[in-house]
């Protein structure tokens, strides 16, 4: 069982799979943060603990870190598990390598780039960019695992 | 390690999945060429760099796309986790592959039900319709591992 | 293969995952039962359905459920990528078991305090305490695979 965490592809995959998700959890942890700075709240119940229920209402830079925080989803949990297959397909360790330091250091820019409004179109160059390993991944396990379907 | 990827049942698990994955990419890129077309950006930055502030502005189809993306956040994900524990409990390869294929034909429909605002209750019924592999595979899960709890 | 699911770490994980995405899957079905109960739905096709357009509506407490569910993605997703992985390092059965067990109860109770509203700051807490394993796992992780970077 542990015979995969010593496996060199599937534990640098592994490395930057698990860096993402703290990345995450980081803007979790700042949208609280700003929704307490700004007060405000999504729930009611938030807002009474925080002033009163003129506090549950939307913030502009609140959303902002949502749709960031949305955007990880729909682009970092497809990566754990193309990541985790793709490891198991037995590439190269340098070319494996280069997949996932590319998606990572490109979804990191991407959150930079949606954190500090940063002009367009870093943010989306940033996102095309993390989809070419992504995609790249997907096309080399599809030819792996063809004949089972 | 690549042991795991020569297993017939998880090959045919990962065929559909990183096909499901795929098909989530395309709904996120519609969603983009709404967005262009529609002239309706969720980011101010956006849409001073496509004629300007008046275009950060919600347009009914793009929030139509994005809750298709939402929905199959909240059902293929799971899958993924599902059909790879389901695919080491041993399953017969005819069985496992039903599961998969009927998640997988279900999950199309919906994205197209979705999409093209098709007569309800079209897309409710694929939602029903692919929930029912997903609930079979997680009760044969836990009889697997009801002993560990 | 299949070595996988005999290992006690592994299998104690898959069987709180599997109740998580179970949990998460009964928010799905509340919301569901909430639009219809309350006749506020997010597809004019919908509406249609039941009753007319006037029900392509919003609902305070449909908007609750789908925010529960929302946070359940945000965290026990990566909590399937983070427990998959830590039950590779190697940890004890026992120590590995309270991680799991953790994650589990204060997701639980997440989802109550968020559906029953119950009062500030009981839902937080619960995510908080949620976090706790999480992180714990993601840095024993990350010293059990640092050389692979």
């Amino acid at each position: 069982m542990t015979a995969m965490i010593r496996n060199e592809v599937f534990s640098c995959f592994v490395f930057y799979g698990v860096l993402l998700v703290l990345k995450m959890y980081v803007i979790a942890i700042i949208t609280g943060q700003v929704r307490l700075r700004k007060k405000a709240f999504a729930n009611p119940e938030d807002a009474l603990r925080h002033g009163g229920l003129q506090f549950h209402r939307e913030d502009p830079y609140v959303e902002r870190c949502r749709r960031a925080h949305m955007n990880d989803l729909e682009n970092i949990l497809p990566f754990l598990f193309l990541g985790a297959v793709y490891s198991m397909t037995g590439p190269s360790l340098a070319v494996a390598r280069l997949h996932f330091l590319v998606f990572f250091m490109a979804r990191v820019l991407h959150s930079v780039a949606y954190l500090l409004a940063l002009r367009a179109p870093t943010r989306s160059l940033a996102y095309v960019v993390a989809q070419v390993p992504c995609v790249s991944m997907a096309v080399q396990i599809l030819m792996a695992v063809a004949g089972y379907a």
